[in-house]
């Protein structure tokens, strides 16, 4: 299963009532299909997995299941506080025919989250997934950060394929491709380094800017891997203000107002997500024209 | 609705299988009603709420509702991400008899989670709550403290009737009580600063260690209230070792073995929250034995 | 050698144009001896200790020691960095005639300062020092604390006798004096949390706030001595908003500000700390005139 | 003032009764003076600037002036907490001959290190240094960053010319290069994430791990200049475990007793510094002799 290339963790999208938008997925997937992405996350932080119930959850899962091109992977985010939910969730998700679980570190009860308690957690899933596990590090929304020792454990594994390292932090990146097999996929989420994880060695990215502009993470990923360091380099600058601005300050409404900008569906977060300001409105508006002759598609 | 005293925030008893022991929760409150307790708070963090489904949760508050003394105060654990369903939870527990709903800060996608944000959920949820609603700033188990000048302006909606606030941090404990008017409530989370945090104008206190010493917590409370300088000193004193060793240091199983070790029903917390070691089971007998003298029932 | 009661860590006057005011020291440690303060410490952190030359630290050093009236408790700020000199510094104090010294934790190397480190450097310090030793753990400047079960290892030292523990952290205070022996003294240095420290057995404080407000840090002292826990924490409350604005906010050109308009000189702090803006001004003036009914002297 | 290339911010040697070893220092320059470094940094952190009197400093400074070979770009660490010191500093640098100042940030005084007092100290200093200018960013010592936007307008001074950006944070490079013009000069201090930053644009590194092992560093630096990334990314990977275990773990005692194992002279570092365990050296023994095949000159 390999997990090379780019994926956008897909946002859920809400008719103004609240309600799931199911068509305006589909619509988003088919547009996300004729580029040359690796696949999609569904469910993942990105897609207000914690905003959701379980069955919204099943429906959006069901969904981008038909909508998706034939030869995407696709990777189901299954991961929440109790093992047992995380097992039940990730084996109705392989049922459905997801390829892939992304299991995001359980965390509320962070003192008491020591790495024994971390490995029993992945280990215990992944024995008792029927797909392959990946482990999802997300210390800005958790307060947890997987350390390299742990996922090098981990890694041992079969069932436990990759990790999704979203902390930025590229020396723990580097710690992480340096302490696991060749054959154990480092992906990560952060946009802003992805250039520098890459050239360590990082595979592939899951990255939230990449539901706005998926072509120019794809072309980044693509000028990295043929070796072209000067483009690479240039694109990785020029993807630093959307990440800074979409992703680390605005989240969810800054992503989704952006989508809307670009012609697809992005509509409202869920509460307590508040809808951008007129003058944040204006702030993703100037990133965005600034990225658009690499980004607009059909221009 | 006074909120002044003493309340543990009960722990959810499992059997052996993973099952709600329901009947062992009964004997729990049964031996709690006969203790100068203010109240209860029934599905909060120490209740394993994230661990529960919702259907648990409500049989839950089902079976507290109907072994709880007359006069002691029921308060709900019913915050989650979303405002929606922290509504529902809400007005679902005010329909079953709750009194007081105790509302986390969704906490989730920190980087967004402005003060502007936890405000609008807050009022939302107080709007229309159909019982009044106490504010929980868990920052150990969250990552995010509600601070003073947000305390103050959520103090003004009549809905909203107090704080628990757990950081153990006096200083913002002092800071919240300057900042609202005397009949906005202040109840703190930390027993290793309940005494410092009574002298400065809390009113009472949840706490976790009151579910394995509540006597020593009542007892601390009282000299408080009674001005009794040296005794509170002296039992604030013997409350630091055991808050550590349970609360800070194990968690959710150190108090539950501690229960157990006290003779009320403890049992094993759910995954990922792994058993005691034999090691950490002799270090909570220790603390507890040192503090037996004051604490151990029917002396 | 008793360290009870306040200590104000008086400022070192500064003329405009950079050099040391020595009349002006003097004359505000003779307005300073007519109070009920318990001594004073002489170049610490708000003595602006790391922006004078050694040979300056020396001339305000003998200047408090000839200003100082009788019975005042004079402690000399001489911790450094290197352990050498902070012997040299202590012994020259001794030498001058101050009756302690107040070490602060070596910290720029931090991810070196461990505990044994830490222990290391005291103890050394100690076995040479011709007067006692106070440690001096100060985190916001120093980004280290101190932790209980270090301090009470020094305290077995005979030339240790006590801590200066300038944190603000509440259970920290109370882990170190559960850790230490009666005779090992804790005083505090931050006067937000004044009242609860003492309560928990704190005997005394060193406080920046004191230079500028010293009677109503010795009324809450005394109040608190007393018993009378009503007016302890009344006048906690009114001690929170000048600390947090000049000593948490406005740093030391914010205490030399307020002390020049209630009549201390103060005068200009040496670059890079910047004079306040007038704003800010504005902003002490409305701190001072809020608690100045207690505070100002012959008014 | 070109500054590319690798520059080791070399030790300062002391003889076993802490004097200082200037005989030692010109032999280690001598044989860095055989390897395409960049040139040195002399009395930087790792040189235990913070350890040494100014007359100590003074010494060193002119010992390594005479011991350098022609070619070597030469800078002088001359931050210190005051700014009328740190220029002091820096113009008796310049008088000796040294071609650029590494001026650390202030950070003593946190809470008010506001980006406004870092500005105006940074201009101060460069609008009165004899020299040229470069920014020391160490948050690890420090407690302090300084944000790309700070780092913007300090590139708009004729007389600062660069940055060294030491937090390994690799997102902050790629912000600081975004944010100043090309003619602005990125060095690095993170060994674990320089070959990340020279893919961003950084031109150049101080790195403390060069003092032990400058040709791995330098052969990494001109592979990435080269576009050899296979060479590179491995190169990078061999550099890893050095860096955590002498730089991130053991500081400047490992590097000494690295610099001795190979034949350097490394000795004693000032106290409150601990030598290493017997523990402690194996490990470094056991990670130098892992990169020994590149680094060990003459085998």
């Amino acid at each position: 299963m390999k997990l090379h290339g780019i994926f956008p963790p897909i946002t859920t999208p809400f008719s103004s009532d609240g309600a799931l938008a199911l068509d305006a997925l589909r619509e988003n997937v088919a547009r996300y299909n004729r580029i040359r992405l690796g696949g999609y996350v569904v469910v993942g932080s990105t897609g207000e997995s914690v905003l959701l119930s379980f069955e919204e959850t099943e429906r959006v899962w069901e969904t981008v299941l038909e909508a998706a091109a034939p030869g995407k992977t696709l990777i189901a985010g299954t991961g929440v506080e109790a093992t047992k939910e995380t097992i039940e969730r990730t084996n109705r998700a392989a049922a459905l025919g997801y390829q892939v679980a992304l299991v995001r570190t359980p965390h509320y009860y962070k003192p008491q989250m020591t790495p024994a308690v971390e490995l029993e957690h992945f280990l215990r899933v992944a024995d008792t997934a029927r797909i392959p596990v990946l482990i999802y590090s997300v210390p800005q929304f958790t307060g947890l950060a997987v350390e390299a020792d742990t996922v090098a454990r981990l890694a041992e594994h079969p069932n436990i394929i990759g990790i999704k390292e979203s902390s930025g932090n590229v020396q723990r990146v580097a710690e992480i491709i340096h302490a696991t097999p060749r054959s154990f996929q480092t992906l990560v989420g952060s946009a802003s380094t992805l250039y520098p994880s890459l050239a360590l060695g990082a595979v592939g990215a899951i990255l939230a800017v990449a539901c706005v502009l998926p072509e120019l993470c794809v072309e980044l990923y693509e000028a990295s891997r043929a070796g072209d360091t000067e483009r690479a380099s240039t694109l990785q600058d020029r993807l630093l203000a959307p990440t800074l601005k979409l992703v680390a300050e605005l989240g969810i409404p800054g992503i989704k107002y952006a989508m809307d900008w670009l012609s697809y569906y992005g509509g409202p977060a869920r509460r307590p997500l508040l809808p951008l300001t007129d003058a944040q409105k204006r702030e993703v508006e100037t990133v965005l024209a600034a990225v658009a002759p690499v980004s607009a598609p059909g221009k």
